[in-house]
């Protein structure tokens, strides 16, 4: 039998998608599962996007522009500029979703044994495209006790080798929900400027914003255009996660010109998705209103409530649709897997995902979960319940 | 200013894609472009496409399966059961077209600095996709002279190294439109078998064969479940190039669970896509039976029409719907360049790709093109006028 490579050995299943086996096995068995594991919005798309797809009149689906659409590069310039963004539709390449922004970032900084610093804890799948690449993830830490607040920048500074090549960061956050002022980017941004770093800023919760600040673009910093690298996506702005259309940002046009180049390697992005991306771009500002007011009802419920179960503590998340909680348990995986495999409470459960996947130093974030409160607020206190029952049952507090 | 990584900068531009601003430079200059350059079909996707399009009747667009949606699975293997393939959806993984599966399974069955057999010419961007994973891929010469037929076998054992992890081939041939015939097929499984090989074989094209023998799968093959590894694409099959769904079958279940953690990576297939490719299963027999008379028709006036002109010589391929043929030019890039900076014939002129960036050895198919029948019988006739024209007036021969 011919054997599988090393690298490929090596890559880690995702801690995101690990419990879902269990979870399927606990609805075969008639249970309810509340998912507050996944990052998949409940809120319906914006109706311009199915009224398109009904007027689609193509007669065949062809291969696009390896940079994306020129039209829909076009509108998203106009979507940036209406946030006081300046760029141009030269400036960007539409990507198969986020993830396809974040390798395309990382290779196009990194060659294989470089480092990139992120804020720990991170969006897990860092680690899974970083190994891809063969990329060394190097943590500023961050803790939960302070709102997981930007950490000093003598932080960074003291994890700057040779061989990192620039910061990754997700603003607002996944999973702490944190949001960075425009100091604290200013600040990242003189890092990456002193030392000639590539500052990539995955801005996908950008319309999740619960604070009174408007959201600070990193791409609205002065003098970086040729360090800065924007990840962007229309899976949470719309609830269009399925459709995988998200770009590159960049106004250095060497960063431009070799994304193109990994464009090129798979073609296009999808047709259909890039197709119904452009139709969004005229969704009507009341569709963002309400789908935030409806987050920040979800968050307080959800939030208030894990803080009054004893033993738990969740800060205040300021964006995104995450929130990271610390349990009473010292293993927040083993109580997971329990929770589908050996609980229930009124016919149901919770799903939730540990964070230690969501760290890369090892024992950090052993007794946190990331939740999500992207299901109802019925649902929501649904599964307060049954964590708060769950951790009152747990045999192995 | 941060350097781009030295991966990065090594991968080649597509030789597909490079000429195209040229021919949009053409094209603004008022002359009509006749595109005998790249592999998109001009026929109409099924109707059973667009009919489920304006039936679609989601509220959101949500992420899929990983492994790609289970009812699209199963339905892909009833397609491959019809085919007389005893496969089943917990052998396949559905991917963001052909592209993907092949950057996934060059990635199973390789590290970095290990070695794929390939047949010459081979489809271009196996080159870059291969760059990226830092594979070599180590060429087994075939000749235009002798129709690019499939070498002995003891020429593909002299380059099997120990860094050899597979052998990598189109069947049908992009570029050669070359179809193995069972025993070749059966040959490479030997060898594959010996020395403990994948056979990755990429059959996007099944559909287009022109011979009398039904094609062979390499999936048909005995004792080799272990070591086959099937790319496919709905991209050629239905002219659905841009909806980016393809997949990888195996039986192998390492492979699988492998190919797996990579889809995890990018979260899902674009989910329009494959709703579109599931659709697309139902498509009638008379439209591939309709399809492939035209591509006969279409082939047969390329390439005796090549033929005809004083010099060229073009050997009749037996499926897909691309032909090598050689030019009485000493740079095959020059005089396709030049067809679209310098040269005009009735305000019109001929876009075709130069095939030396279809070859590995430095020096080969420097005289010779990839023509993609493609495009409707008329604009082939002009096509050909263009092309005898322009070998005429063109000055450097």
């Amino acid at each position: 039998m011919p054997e599988i490579s090393k690298k490929s050995g090596s890559i880690p299943s995702s801690p995101i998608r690990k419990l879902v086996p269990l979870a399927d096995a606990a609805k075969e068995r008639g249970l309810t599962v509340y998912h507050l594991n996944i990052g998949q919005p409940d809120v319906p798309s914006p109706q311009v996007v199915f009224d398109a797809l009904r007027k689609c009149d193509m007669k065949l689906i062809p291969y696009t522009n390896s940079a994306g659409n020129l039209s829909y590069r076009k509108g998203l310039a106009r979507y940036y500029n209406n946030l006081g963004i300046d760029i141009d539709e030269s400036q960007i390449i539409v990507t198969t979703g986020g993830s396809e922004a974040i390798s395309i970032a990382v290779s196009i900084a990194c060659d294989e044994g470089d480092e990139l610093i992120v804020l720990e804890p991170f969006y897990t799948n860092y680690t899974t495209l970083a190994k891809i690449c063969d990329v060394t993830l190097t943590p500023v830490q961050t803790d939960i006790r302070n709102n997981f607040a930007l950490p000093d920048i003598s932080e960074f500074e003291k994890k700057i080798g040779p061989r990192t090549k620039g910061i990754l960061i997700c603003n607002p956050g996944n999973p702490t929900g944190c949001v960075y002022t425009r100091e604290e980017i200013e600040q990242l941004g003189a890092i990456a400027r002193k030392h000639d770093l590539f500052l990539m800023v995955d801005e996908v919760y950008r319309e999740f914003c619960y604070t009174d600040a408007p959201h600070f673009s990193a791409l609205k910093l002065n003098d970086l255009d040729d360090n800065v690298i924007l990840i962007d996506s229309v899976s949470k702005r719309y609830s269009l996660c399925g459709v995988r259309v998200g770009c590159i940002v960049s106004r250095n046009q060497e960063v431009i010109k070799t994304a193109l180049k990994y464009g090129q390697s798979r073609l296009c992005s999808p047709a259909l998705g890039q197709y119904v991306a452009e139709a969004a771009l005229d969704t009507p500002k009341e569709y963002f209103a309400a789908t935030k007011k409806e987050y920040i009802a979800r968050r307080n419920l959800l939030v208030n409530g894990v803080n009054e179960i004893p033993g738990c503590f969740c800060p205040m998340p300021q964006g995104a649709f995450y929130a990271v909680a610390e349990l009473p348990v010292k293993d927040a995986d083993r109580f997971a897997t329990w929770l589908l495999t050996d609980f229930s409470y009124k016919n149901s459960t919770v799903q939730i995902t540990p964070a230690a996947g969501f760290y890369a130093t090892p024992g950090r974030g052993l007794n946190q979960v990331r939740l999500a409160y992207v299901i109802e607020q019925d649902k929501i206190r649904a599964s307060l319940e049954c964590l708060r029952k769950g951790l009152e049952t747990y045999p192995e507090k």
